[in-house]
């Protein structure tokens, strides 16, 4: 059955722009300071951001069990906590208040100006407390590139990578939305040829185009969740950036993995897209060879028909975009990662964020990363004013965003993006 | 000057049994429910628990400069946000407040009745919301016996070992207190001399002996501490198991890490014993050569004298200690650590837990995991009921302790105990 919220038909009273990823059918979540420094949980239609804390004051959730206070917080955690029924119930009494023929909220301005505000005057802020962040790897094209470049050419994949979708820890205090400034990060580092490494500012700064999903409770430590009930836990995603130092990652990550090449900064954009509003972008992901071992296999549509694109910007300079690329070529599924994320018992709390690892396609184009794109810093890419990169410059803005499109609807992500900024000078 | 508190003179009106962990010069901060069902912030002499709560309430802590509920939370975040003049302030007047020739608390019946409870009326919680976990891998003992057995006998240490405190992100959400059971882990394996993995109950779980610090808020986003700044940061320590699946690590952490071989649990002694306290047992750590690189640089003291033990009971059945250690054969100090974790701006904040890593010494009974006691299988350690043990069995219980002796003064950690029961099967 359809979900009512997802009618493509329904209009919003509000005004929303042609080519707008925030229609009535999107109805994402997020949090944000209003003009008058108030914290509250949100949505967006087209340029508006909406303030459910208020819309929840003024009893436009009656009928709905939620805590007084549900969405008058400054996370999602407790919203998310509550389970899908009422992200569920929420989102269609949401889409029903701003349907155009509904005049209960329209006809009345006095709720509309403390419950709609201007998209510009509010200030987006990371949507949830994140517990623990999983990065993954799991676009195969992206194992493959990077196994040509610093393995085997001839055997890019390693022993493990068509059987586990391959996933490691990040760090939580480093994950910032959209719009925060990084400063480029010092490091050691082996230059080539060297055998006594050095400390500086990396030279070698990257994107990596992902993206990411939020958790509920998944579960009891010491339980498992089969992957066929895997996708009642996630409750959407977002576009995420997964910055990297790849001079510091190349001497510190033996054997152990990545650490400060990615723990100085993950941005991500600040709505969380729910997937009750993806369902209709469901589709396939690639044929799985070999087959995964029994706690891994599903069949059926499990990933998403996303657009997604980089964009680079110099200071004050028109965006060049280096690539495009879609979240339906991700080898593993989301609910195959949740699977092996818990197969051994490990708890997973709401409001974790797990993230896809780089996308890449097929296509050159298509590549997630400056690593790629460039072949390591080989084929340096031409951007627009005619300046070339290898990898992200100082004063650079890196822009991802993200898209579905079927039947005139248009469901995006809005954006992440962050400048970069020279290292960071203690006065 | 020495600190009043570890004065160790002084004693205290509660009776502190011989060779006890917690004498007045201890002072440790935790978390514990009461009898009465209540939860609050404690600290613990002799054989009893105390309740800085009640404490609080009463106006014991009179003149320092604490929020009203600093005491009655269910974590120590907010006390240790409040920076090393607050915790010594406090630390010295609890010490006062229970020194034998102070009446006040003393010869007060009804406030003693709801300020101290028996330590086996309480139950202890883990002290502290931790934010971010990152496990470093600091006991050249240690690494140099993983490379011998699993890479290069003549040369067992990685190039980055010497320069760097190789560390990695493990997961909050994994970390439980002292007593918690823990069910041996499901995952994916791949059998010796097998191309094909299988999934099933790992059959090769180990403890790994280490010690963890917890910090306060150090710094923003972006900025780094240096190294001789470091130690003001660092609030106390606990004793840490880092409980790992063998067979499932060996198979998964190329080329990203340990994961699901470490994230179904590490396990930490309840009571953070602060740095004051420790301070009498500061001593040099090992020479470094080569000279790490300038921003790891420092001299004197940097590491501390703490004797460590691990034991194996199995059920119903008396223990066997099968290692003995000490915190000081660690290579690289925690400021090092510290200062390293911060080079590239990564952000720490007042909770976080890092673990030292394997605290393997020189001999082999000194060997902080049964990968080394046992030397991959090939050895097995005997316990005293004649049975053999390669890793650890179900039912087992693996017990570690620690403390500090000089001058007839003991500090100690008390214990983490855990054991390890069967998988966990879905009814």
């Amino acid at each position: 059955m359809p979900i009512t919220a997802n009618n493509p038909k329904i209009k919003s009273w509000l005004d929303v722009p042609k080519n707008s990823d925030f229609p009535i059918q999107n109805i994402p979540f997020g949090v944000f300071i209003t003009k008058e420094d108030v914290i509250t949980i949100g949505t967006r239609i087209g340029d508006y951001a909406i303030d459910l804390g208020a819309l929840q004051q003024l009893n436009y959730f009656d009928g709905i069990e939620l805590t007084d206070d549900m969405f008058m917080q400054d996370t999602l955690n407790d919203f998310i906590s509550d389970g899908k029924k009422t992200w569920r119930l929420v989102r269609n009494r949401i889409s029903a208040i701003f349907e155009s023929s509904n005049p209960l909220l329209r006809d009345n301005i006095e709720h509309r100006d403390i419950i709609v505000c201007k998209i510009e005057d509010v200030e987006m802020q990371l949507p949830v407390l994140i517990g623990d962040y999983t990065d993954f790897y799991s676009s195969k094209e992206h194992a493959t590139n990077v196994g040509k470049m610093f393995r085997d050419a001839e055997n890019p994949l390693l022993a493990n990578w068509l059987h586990i979708p391959v996933g490691y820890h990040g760090r939580s205090s480093s994950i910032i939305p959209s719009g925060i400034p990084i400063h480029r990060p010092m490091g050691q580092m082996l230059p080539n040829g060297e055998t006594t490494p050095v400390f500086g500012a990396s030279r070698s700064i990257d994107f990596e185009l992902e993206m990411g999903f939020i958790t509920t409770d998944v579960n009891v430590m010491g339980e498992n969740i089969p992957v066929h009930q895997a996708e009642d836990y996630i409750f959407g995603m977002v576009l995420l950036n997964d910055w990297s130092a790849r001079d510091i990652q190349k001497w510190e990550y033996i054997p152990l993995g990545p650490f400060l090449a990615k723990n100085f900064a993950t941005s991500i954009s600040p709505w969380i897209v729910t997937m009750d509003a993806l369902e209709p972008f469901r589709t396939k992901g690639p044929k799985q060879n070999p087959n995964p071992l029994p706690y891994l296999q599903q069949n059926g549509k499990h990933t998403f028909d996303i657009n997604l694109e980089v964009a680079i910007a110099p200071e004050n300079e028109e965006a060049t975009i280096v690539s495009n690329s879609n979240f339906k070529y991700m080898y593993w599924s989301m609910s195959q990662q949740l699977a092996h994320h818990t197969s051994n018992g490990c708890r997973i709390n709401s409001g974790d964020l797990m993230g896809s690892g780089t996308i890449s396609g097929p296509t050159t184009s298509s590549f997630g990363s400056m690593l790629e794109l460039s072949w390591g810093g080989k084929n340096p890419i031409e951007l627009k004013n005619g300046t070339e990169r290898k990898f992200i410059n100082d004063y650079d803005t890196v822009i991802i965003n993200g898209f579905c499109k079927k039947n005139e609807v248009r469901i995006g992500f809005g954006e992440v993006s962050n400048k970069l900024l020279p290292p960071f000078v203690r006065k």
